[in-house]
């Protein structure tokens, strides 16, 4: 398995593009992003668990739930969510788009992000459909990958290449995502394609699986959005035997997903609305897989850690106060914790009590922008990894005045 | 009933002290709290849920476990919390006070907040205690309160008079907390005095009742401190006969208690590490009541919903999304939205959507420091109030470098 360029277009048969049509006021910034398959694609999804949900998602839904579909539309600069004709724009997006594609209404995943609670019109997206489909290429990843993006800082583009049965297959995604992440059975938007041949059955499956331990593990500030959505569309064209069950050929495949979901994942994180670090969470000897998973999240999640990781302070004590309140069964007193970054590692409590450590190495450590928080329990064997970023000013900045 | 003066010396027979003893660096911030009960009073507490939790609380639970305590002793600067040798100088804490105040040790409720993880030295506290006892005073409760502060910027005291068996009867506390709260069973630290007489089981049952609607209402940034504690004590010395069932007076008794939590539970919420508002939070119609209070407490404690009040920016889509995810049993379709404050109340959302609404005096409104977000859902008579508080620039300062 190799990293590849191309993001969504990485994959054979997918096109994609992306425009500016005049949702956003501000021009320089893409609002509509389209990924095209030339032929139709066995389609598995995943939704938030928030009970208020965007119009989209409803659709799109309903839409997919032949298993199959051929094209992705979506904008950014409106979440077309908590509106009274919410359902009634998103249908009129896969209908005009169905017509200039020439390809079947239902056959269309629909997608909106951005504020919730604002009609959203749909003059400019009729409008901008004929460019958005005349632009399409195999080189435009990025472009949709921009018309995706909110408060987002960096495009998330990410392919590799695998095989299956003596075949070259691909996959690759776009994703946005920076604030209002807290994933909870689906997350934030995220477009994977591939050509391998795989049932929808299995791809649901293999997509099912992989976001409990990638989309599922990021937190940016614990609001679970009401738009999220992870789509992969795998239209076949890499000629391989159909995966249609468990074995050699979908643990390749669950492989290469999995690559590009922890790539993503590590990018939204990263990305984090204000965030200035990248951290992730490393949990080890726990009673188990699912308390691994509650006391990685519980400490990722804390505005405390968050805070301090921002500052650069090693107050391990919040990671262990985390940790107590998570609701996790773990025995306190045979905590390890260190820090970690491409400077070193220093280890700053033992079982469940502090160390005399270097402040100075400490802060050297966590001044990098990429930090490792690993924990290790005397429970068990459970292990996991969560990702979020630090709390700062720009955090409460972006967010204090979003509307306008 | 009617508000005094006097905090936890309003009761008769209470009296209090704080001093700087040199736990804190800064010798103008008081870091040692005596209270004292001329006799020896029941006593009820409830402690934090946090596993870990700090070696003081293991100390007074043993201590009062047979109902009775005379005296509180609290430092702040430093949670005794992790660390090895942290119940032998809690039990030294209460060893020297109680020699100090001719009382037995097991008579001594002991606590500390600060930061968790660093040894705690009891030469200051030692030598601090002669100037703390010999000041004991009617008249210090603010002492007292200055003595447990934190970061926070305010004192927070209360005391009210109510009438039981025709005596007049005072109850009054002293709370610190401003971050790491977000409180479950028990919150921060409360200390409240009464001079009412009630039997230690009517004690805690009244106080295990109220905090399920105050303190465990309350959050400032969702960490649930290892240090939590709220205690009562009743000296009985206003010679009412004693409460020992329900009834009227019990009656009577929970609603002085209410009063002093909840006034105690809004100056918590509106000190808040960093915090510009207060923010209230009352949902009215769900499905029962605690579905009412999870839907309360999770609009309260969304970063996101913080950050647009603090931007006074009725962005209302938060809220929906926060009761979205809450986890309630909840009609989304059936949500009605309004702010208000002493400048008015405007309606935002109805029935799950956007409703037409001036911005001018929506900003009007959440420009004040004291903000009620409504929210009226129609699934049933659930109710419930919620405190917290706005996320800022200088939350994430204040805990970007606690330790240092």
């Amino acid at each position: 398995m190799k990293i590849i360029a191309g993001g969504v277009c990485a994959a054979k048969g997918f096109l994609a593009n992306g425009i500016h049509c005049g949702i956003r006021k501000n021009k320089e910034k893409k609002d509509l992003a389209l990924i095209y398959s030339q032929s139709r694609a066995n389609t598995a999804s995943v939704y938030t668990t928030n009970k208020v949900k965007g119009a989209p998602l409803t659709v799109t839904k309903s839409n997919i739930s032949d298993g199959y579909a051929q094209a992705v539309i979506c904008n950014s600069g409106n979440a077309n969510t908590c509106n009274a004709n919410g359902i009634e724009i998103a249908e009129q997006m896969c209908t005009l788009l169905g017509k200039a594609l020439k390809i079947d209404e239902k056959d269309v995943v629909v997608a909106s992000t951005g504020v919730i609670g604002q009609p959203l019109d749909i003059t400019p997206i009729e409008n901008g459909i004929p460019a958005l489909v005349n632009g399409l290429s195999s080189d435009a990843s990025q472009s949709a990958a921009e018309g995706i993006m909110t408060t987002d800082t960096r495009l998330k583009e990410i392919a590799v290449s695998f095989v299956v049965d003596g075949k070259e297959c691909r996959i690759g995604g776009i994703a946005k995502g920076s604030g209002m992440i807290h994933p909870n059975m689906a997350t934030m938007l995220v477009f994977i394609t591939t050509d391998c041949k795989i049932s929808t059955r299995m791809l649901q499956k293999a997509l099912s699986t992989d976001i409990q331990s990638t989309f599922n593990m990021v937190s940016v500030d614990g609001d679970t959005s009401t738009n999220d959505m992870v789509t992969v569309m795998a239209n076949g064209q890499a000629g391989n035997k159909e995966i249609d069950s468990e074995g050699e050929d979908f643990d390749t495949f669950m492989k290469a997903l999995n690559t590009v979901t922890v790539d993503l994942c590590r990018k939204i994180a990263g990305d984090g609305e204000g965030a200035t670090k990248l951290l992730e969470c490393e949990v080890c000897g726990a009673y188990d897989e699912q308390n691994a998973k509650t006391i990685a999240k519980s400490i990722i999640c804390s505005s405390l850690v968050k805070s301090a990781m921002f500052g650069s302070d090693a107050n391990w004590g919040r990671i262990l106060c985390a940790i107590g309140y998570s609701g996790a069964d773990v025995d306190v007193n045979k905590v390890f914790v260190s820090f970690k970054s491409q400077k070193g590692e220093i280890s700053v409590c033992e079982n469940g009590a502090g160390v005399e450590f270097s402040e100075e190495f400490a802060k050297e450590i966590l001044l990098e922008n990429e930090i490792t928080i690993k924990v290790k329990l005397g429970d068990g064997n459970g292990q996991a990894t969560a990702w979020g970023c630090d709390l700062t000013y720009d955090y409460v900045k972006i967010n204090g005045d979003y509307r306008t």
